[in-house]
């Protein structure tokens, strides 16, 4: 039994909470932090675990054998590089850092430790639909990769929601598991801006389509689009040298109403990757038994970050950029599943 | 081009003058027939040819090459002997008789003319889908054809629909493509009547299932529901022994709207079937310059006719029954395509 | 914690004890037994737990606060029996017994005890698909459930498959399982024979259909094929008075390669329903903790049973008879969900 | 009956002779031309018409009502001056000219004529499932359009493809018809060259991606490519703000076979678009009965030629370039449907 401690309990981390104590056989939770130290002891009675007001100190806690981090994004850097001090494995809900940079000094400490201790949660590697396209791309079927098309499609967006976000919290999904998929780094990024949806909020670059060009010279095209009207929507087919696959839609009831066949589209992102989710903590919990985590590295929170980044900027400047990520060191070359 | 008179300007009369004028470029209405002579009067000079009150004197105007009957359905028969006696070619919507005695003397009196000339109106044969499911059973891809699973279902039906009419009118289409796909004869019937649907006319039994075996002892279960409440669906799976088949449905948009994946049914068979209608006619003119029709013989037409009185008769009476044809005079085994 | 006893560690059994252990936060297993003391000891060293040649010790362990029953068939209602005697909840996996009687001394006994503590294996009621068609009809959408078109097709068969168990083994989870969608018992039932499947075993009646019609009129027909030839394949679809409604098919890639667009269809039962394993005993582990038993119950096996029996009979005797199941005691009126 | 005269009696010459002489009943072909002569006096002397070896005397022929140039494309321009300058209608193949020049100055010669007489064989624009998609969205029940993915695959190529004529053979039907559904002209456009699929011709970029602005700030992706592997398969989304729609693909069979379900994909575009072309023709003609053709004109022809020449010089510069489209002249501004 792996004894975890949390580090921040919003709804994210309250339903990891519930993940590991209800539906993970491998994990308990016995500790648990947050900045609104009212909210943290509720859950701590909840869940009859201990309750700290500094992350920092449920770190330290040596009931604490791994921590999972769910605060705000611009904390995860902080809290990473102090677990990685403390020589404990680290699982941080993406992004890794709010910068390229800040993710870099988090692959600097990790190696400088010797030890991969680190996870990015990027719970689309644990999809099971992505699982087989990936089986399939290695198997030879379809030959050589070439083109991706896929697109991500929220149902609507929150007033706070900006046109970085649309890349780096919602579009860094795709960045990362199309790199995992192709098995290979982006050489350039560019991004077209599309005429406005009239439902999206006044200003807002909503959608866009972020393209990306592979170090061999395949080829990524992703909608990435805020407001779609009509459900949480997402797709992703691969175009090979001799066929091409394609993403499963969830398994729906078919209906035969009013002159139509229907299926339900979900409506959110919550109930569409529910079981990736759990894969993904049960594979952790189980990494960390037989010797490290084998998930997503913090080199990939860094690369994912880089793209990102690149993309924001190539969209500014109306421009085609290089994405300049280093040759990845030795050290994280085997991992990654 | 192939001149044809038309008895009968009811609305599937009409439908087919204007198909062998507008669509069909092998045929050329010359005269048409209608018990009221005014609507007859109007289509007559709608499309510049000739009118005949009397059926039988349509028949006999030496300009008419073929004749096709639109008529009530007790009228069939009648014009139908009187075109054999003319020795004129004779397309007839189905059913070709009221009875399946009706039916056999007009078996018997085309058999005495010693020439085919009789077609009848099972469209069903032309659809695309339909001959795409015969033609892999004749491949021999599936193995030996085992069971049919088919419903024929309306959106709803008119005041003046019966239990009868459901099998002799609507269901006879299945009875009749189902003996044609699997090329072999029916041994018994039997009728389910289901719990009524609320909005199907109060004594009306809606829906029924039609239960047949083959002679080889294929079975074959039919829905035949009046009042689905969501459209006109005919849907017909074929399952051999090494495989199963299913008829597409028809190809239309898919929309994501509305948290759903959907695409439209039509409401009614005139969408559905237009397509199988039109290569109907196209190859019935065809078949006419080529020696004589090699569609639905009117042997099938007595077949369908005979296996849907035995299936009333089944339902009425609660049994299982034989659906006793004779054996197929020589006449007819090289009919049909 | 629920302390689990597992009596039979075959293969489904096995697969149970990892899923008791692995997947189910729930539960732990303390005790196995096995006919076969070698096949048994090697589990229970494997999991770290207390081995019983007799059943009846493992039932007795007074750690063992429920059972799990995964043994040869005719043994399942000894031990169930022996499990109320004891006052311990115990799950059977189906059939609860080999005929309807020795189900109805089970359902007597449990009674007597005046406590519910069976479940049964009908682990389709645990299907996400299953259970969306049936909120749907709960929802009104489609009307009353008229007419159910079902089937279950094996890719291939043992050589030791009998007729009877193709409605016994196989069948016997339709008839439980749309019993539950429709919330309705059986009135009548019938088999239709088929041609037989060439590459079937020599005498086998496959495949079959079951037909059953409900109390309120409704009509259900299953295709039970050992021999599908291609695949796995469970289809369900509920025809309402207002539209129809189909189980999904699982989710999988779609190919584009060679001229076709494809899905997988699984070749066997495990693939296609362990989720609906792993909710099963998730829920029976959960519904222990709150009180007891809510899941299928001795009453639904005993239903099924009769039910299946009674189509054996009809099949034999080539006869529509009905299924005699008696009011359902108020003692199980609650149950079920 | 429209007396129809084609210059060209290749492969797709033939075809629209036997379209106009067997399946559209508005049309005969009355006259042939062809380069090889004795290519076209086997055609003439098989439907019994007159031949030219100058498609100049054709055009010249009173008989000749109307003309189709099925010629080599660097031909067509030239025929279709003269029968302009003859005032006849004339149906020319796609591409209307080799250059948006040559196109040009076939608008200017029918301004200057006073009257449109040219129709370009852009058949997409006549497919069942484009016209759904355009009705949909000039329905407003998406909202504006936003974005379109399109695919346009082959199964192969031949060898004498070019990488130019990616874009100005195949990529040029999308270019005309996205911006006949979408009802707006382009502003920009620019092409992404794609890692080689190893199948194609050494030195063909194959495939290529082409990206299109439209006035309003739409975008468009479209994939060309040659060498699918797979077979003949052209797909279209449209995403507007409240909802995405698909063009169907074609009605095949479901199988059930072998572990898989599966539908038939096309091996080529004659079986795909069959209808489109019967349709085409039997619009045209109709259409000239009823005062002048409708349908894609010459200064489409003329916009859908600048848009490929704009996106090759894109494509070799690496460049997003304008599509320097001048504004509609009144004259055709009525035209198209």
């Amino acid at each position: 039994m792996l004894h975890v401690g949390v580090i921040g309990c919003g709804m994210i981390g309250r339903d990891h909470i519930r993940r590991m104590t209800d539906v993970i056989t491998a994990t308990q939770v016995v500790a648990v932090s947050d900045a609104f130290a009212e909210n943290g002891k509720r859950v701590a009675a909840q869940y009859g675990c201990a309750f700290y007001e500094q992350g920092e100190d449920l770190i330290a806690d040596p009931n604490v054998e791994a921590v999972v981090i769910c605060t705000a994004d611009d904390t995860h850097a902080r809290f990473v590089l102090a677990c990685i001090a403390a020589g404990k494995p680290v699982f941080c809900e993406k992004p890794l850092g709010v910068s390229a940079e800040e993710c870099l000094s988090i692959v600097e400490a990790e190696m400088a430790a010797g030890k991969r201790l680190v996870q990015v949660g990027f719970m689309r590697r644990y999809d099971r639909g992505y699982r087989q396209l990936r089986e399939i791309i290695r198997s030879g079927e379809i030959g050589a990769p070439l083109i991706v098309h896929a697109c991500h499609r929220n149902l609507t967006h929150n007033d706070w929601h900006t046109s970085d976000m649309t890349i780096k919290n919602s579009g860094i999904h795709e960045i990362d598991v199309l790199r995992w998929l192709l098995g290979e780094d982006y050489a350039t990024g560019q991004v077209l801006t599309v005429k406005q949806n009239s439902s999206a909020t006044e200003g807002l670059l909503d959608p866009q389509i972020m393209l990306l060009e592979t170090k061999s010279g395949a080829r990524i095209d992703v909608e990435v689009n805020m407001s779609s009207g009509y459900g949480y929507d997402i797709q992703c087919e691969v175009v090979g040298e001799k066929g091409a696959i394609r993403l499963p839609d969830p398994a729906t009831i078919l209906k035969r109403t009013n002159c139509a066949r229907s299926y339900e589209i979900y409506d959110d992102w919550s109930k569409r990757f529910i079981e990736a989710y759990d894969t993904e903590f049960s594979e952790w919990a189980q990494s960390l038994k037989q010797g490290g985590p084998v998930g997503p590295s913090a080199w990939d929170g860094y690369a994912a970050c880089l793209a990102a980044d690149t993309l924001i900027r190539a969209r500014n400047e109306r421009a085609i950029l290089p994405i300049e990520l280093p040759e990845i060191p030795a050290f994280y070359r085997s991992a990654g599943r």
